[in-house]
């Protein structure tokens, strides 16, 4: 089954502890599309201007993407420039210049409105709801967020969380959004908000999903070096929506699988800037990690 | 078959945001020597002053603890007292007393000698040594040390090393001991220094083992109140070390199962004070967890 993809097209400036990179493909839609077209056909929504390098709409393109829903609005593609600091796990939004991004009012085209399966990436809670109000009776929703959105659109995200299926967080925003220290009465606490299930990714960590009758704690891949962070939550949602739609069925036994391969995923966009690592990918490079994370958190009773 | 175990043996002052106690039974042998009892016969060695409580001798002994090698001295016994901060990840230590222990020079009784299990728990590297040298071939010998004795024993800790096959330690020491920030190098670099498997404990994040084959991450049991952190550390390594004692197979099968037993003994140990919950444990208890632990980490290939 298809998903539909919402979130930002970005051009990114990223700075690590070793390297410096301007003017790399980025946002939130473009990891999550990218990541999912590995397991489902993906309706693309999202905006850019007219200075969109055409390499990067080939590389979706390439993915078997649907651009129909992709606005190339007259102006400047939305930039975002952040660093990273030593230990990759913390970063700086240095700039951000919305550019066309301002007047960005999503349409979906007719064909979309009936797409099975969406992920709402991360992108204004406002402009999640006014996708999700013009989509028919979605089999599954799944949200991302960020804590730029809980701190100055927290109405706009708990109405959002009514509406959705599942929703994904990081630990800090798990915290932050439900005013728990512990992660594990943040993620029961989300429940109450609405969503029947709730992903709280922690980085080096791994991933925790709660859901009323379900706790399943996926480990992180053992990378030694992690060349940029950035898009790995986005990696990270697109690839379990992806599955999900794929397999077409909300079994704790693939939602458990899905955690996984949105894992395998993620592992793979942070071994190098952008989207590159995920442009070489192949289906087999995701089976194969998928392996070793039942490998190395299996054990026997 | 048995298991040996040196450490600490102290009477606690424990703060938490929560509440404070005095005079508990503490020490990274007590922890150690509780939680391995429900495994393996256990021979114990440590020091306690004569104001050490008859009721903490009571609890070793109902526990079946071989209590040989204890020496009750003249004097007072080792004191400490901590405080945990608000989020109970960190403390900071307000006082130590060391009284009987600052003459202690361990000294096995013969039929010590030959137990085949060696846990050496968080106790000076120096003693470690002098506890090991008097043993006869072990089959298996954990150690367990912390942050104190990385910055002022370094060298014995280091020569210790080189003589033990398997070292356990928390996120902080192992990036402390190894100059590293990732986890992954921390523990790969650790198996340099001479063990042959590295324990590194995260806490609510779970436990990572290394070895040159080997690579195993147990997730943490989701405990949405901690009372008490104090030996947690301590419990994980008497479990995990009790239950290969218990079974007499180092192979990767128990190996695993063993980490998940050290967890599931750390969980319980953190659900009260001291030794409290400890001290109501019985093995189905233990059983059960361990069943919980799998459900929570298991998803199908």
């Amino acid at each position: 089954m298809s998903v539909l993809v919402i979130g930002s097209v970005a051009l990114d400036t990223v700075k690590t502890p070793l390297e410096e990179r301007a003017d790399l493909l980025g946002g939130s839609a473009s990891y999550a599309a990218v990541s999912a077209s590995f397991f489902s056909p993906v309706n693309f929504v999202g905006i850019v201007g007219d200075d969109f390098p055409k390499a990067h709409l080939d590389l979706f393109q390439q993915r078997g993407i649907n651009l129909d829903g992709l606005e190339v609005a007259t102006g400047k593609t939305f930039r975002w420039s952040g660093e990273y600091h030593w230990d990759l796990n913390t970063r700086t939004t240095r700039s951000v210049a919305l550019n066309v991004f301002e007047r960005f009012s999503p349409k979906l085209p007719l064909p979309y409105r009936r797409t099975p399966y969406a992920l709402l990436g991360n992108i204004s809670p406002q402009l999640q709801l006014q996708v999700l109000a013009q989509m028919e009776r979605p089999k599954l929703v799944v949200c991302d967020t960020m804590d730029l959105w809980i701190s100055t659109a927290q109405d706009a995200l708990m109405e959002l969380l009514t509406k959705v299926d599942v929703v994904v967080v990081n630990d800090g925003e798990a915290r932050e959004l439900t005013k728990q220290t512990s992660l594990i009465k943040a993620g029961r606490q989300i429940l109450n908000y609405g969503p029947a299930f709730a992903l709280i990714k922690k980085g080096e960590h791994g991933c925790l999903m709660f859901g009323k009758d379900l706790f399943f704690s996926a480990p992180a891949y053992p990378l030694e070096d992690i060349h940029d962070p950035t898009g790995a939550g986005d990696s990270f949602a697109g690839g379990f929506t992806g599955y999900l739609a794929q397999v077409g069925d909300l079994s704790p036994h693939h939602l458990r699988r899905a955690v996984v391969f949105g894992s395998v995923a993620a592992s793979y966009c942070v071994e190098d800037f952008s989207l590159e690592r995920l442009k070489k990918l192949r289906k087999e490079d995701l089976d194969e990690r998928f392996r070793v994370f039942k490998q190395m958190s299996q054990f026997e009773g």
